[in-house]
């Protein structure tokens, strides 16, 4: 069993540097800086996007389609399609009038680096450049494929996802919400576009809907694990370690799985469900290696 | 020629009336507010997009559509994506960091009726939308014209669109361009939607691309058409009739088609350009109606 940890943590080691190297490549080249007006757009959306991040949602895409033994191309385009999406909504949610943040990924925020109507348009040029990557034939030769990875990434970033949940959020600081209601908005908030990372992997892979259920479940638990050691790292993680404000939750007293199961009974409930995901993956051999490592991990980082 | 102005007003104000019906309908069943905490940010995005505007961008779809006998529902659908994606940039460009707008459409903006974090959200919401909606089967069984409609609204929309237009008109305000650059900037800003929404009709038809070169000749005339009018009308307008605030770019300093070509230069500009848009129909006949009633009208809008 250690030797599976040990093994587990190489290749997730591996995985997370070739990943991340895959994606800033991506980004390099996707968002090479126009000599026109548009410069400082695109210095916004680089400064947010490159170098940045674990790069958690393009490793569930790759882990997923390990799986399927699909080619690393596209879902290399797919991870930057839904990390786009992801800074995109980083850069929405630290703007003054959400969360009021100064400090993102060890660096000064957008509009903290740049200005405020400038990170509201370079969000919204991440999020539309996340459809025209998803969409360009250079994703998948199969327009069915590209309809539907279009069609998953659309419901799990608006309103019946991210952006819902971002606005369940805000609503947070001053209702009172139930652990039903935070469970909900967690998977809505982070858990839809966890959700569309690994089942992206098997959409790659012409997966039917039917066969996808046991990724179904494995996202939903690692996103809810996800969650819920954010809400520890909150109360007790390192700000520089970090790279951002934390103790907030707190402050604004805002119900998070902390404030409603206190401290151990959270730690207790990510372990279960980093168990209960990996039990997800029964039926696979070897080829889920690296989605059990991530299992593990989304509940270690920073420790 | 006084008959065919006069047949040209009753097709467009019929064609209006039944789009702004279907599109309110439509809007109205896809934004149907839920019973939970996101009932805010559904009630947001209904404030801004129901019973607004000319819907000029789905009254072009249509147009265009009937120039190749599509069926009508499509035709809606497409026209209520694109109309979401154009509610979407004004919530956000009238945001106290971009345009700083307390009216829209003879209503409240959306932060004057909400509040900030509700505008970023709403108009984030309906961009997600406005792909979700497109790509579902229902907009056309074909997923090659569904991917090609996703493909042309990112683009039309991002940093090479709309969003990249927002942020040279922001830049316009310091900069000093010359006509060269802010008919680029326009045709950015508002021109590409509007050429989506001409060419949508086109991709619906199945139409392949060297086909469409005359709708994309007549979408590039009215679109600077309706940019110089808007110009004229920041000057000369009223805003009680106009439903938001005008005068602002004198006022800002800002280098428009007025301040640059003169206000009787721009007038005869916009009427060269509405002849020009209506020639590169010339191959078509009385299906054509429609478009070339709109392309007077977007100069004589308001007047």
């Amino acid at each position: 069993m250690d030797d599976d940890l040990a093994a587990g943590s190489c290749i997730l080691a591996d995985a997370q540097d070739e990943v991340a190297d895959g994606i800033d490549r991506l980004f390099e080249q996707l968002l090479t800086v126009p000599d026109d007006p548009r410069e400082r757009l695109y210095r916004a959306m680089r400064h947010a996007a490159i170098a940045g991040g674990k790069r958690l949602r393009p490793l569930l895409v790759r882990a997923a389609g390990d799986l399927f033994h699909i080619d690393r191309t596209p879902s290399l385009r797919v991870g930057a399609a839904v990390e786009a999406m992801h800074v995109y909504s980083l850069i929405h949610d630290d703007l003054p009038c959400m969360d009021d943040d100064d400090m993102r990924r060890g660096k000064p925020t957008v509009h903290r680096a740049f200005d405020e109507a400038t990170a509201v348009l370079a969000g919204d040029s991440l999020h539309a450049l996340a459809f025209e990557w998803l969409i360009d034939p250079a994703t998948h030769a199969d327009p069915f494929v590209r309809a539907e990875l279009v069609q998953e990434l659309a419901r799990a970033s608006g309103p019946a996802g991210m952006a819902g949940g971002q606005m369940m959020d805000l609503a947070a600081e001053t209702a009172n919400f139930d652990l039903r209601t935070v469970t909900r908005l967690q998977q809505l908030k982070t858990g839809a576009l966890i959700g569309f990372s690994v089942e992206a992997g098997a959409i790659l892979a012409r997966i039917p809907a039917e066969g996808r259920l046991p990724l179904r479940g494995y996202a939903r638990d690692i996103g809810l694990a996800f969650q819920i050691a954010d809400d520890i790292m909150d109360v007790e993680g390192d700000e520089a370690l970090a790279g951002k404000a934390l103790h907030k939750d707190d402050a604004a007293g805002k119900a998070t799985f902390v404030t409603l199961m206190g401290l151990e009974r959270a730690r207790d409930q990510a372990t279960a469900l980093v168990e209960q995901a990996t039990a997800h993956l029964a039926g696979f051999g070897e080829e889920a290696a690296l989605l059990r490592a991530i299992a593990r991990y989304v509940v270690e980082r920073d420790r």
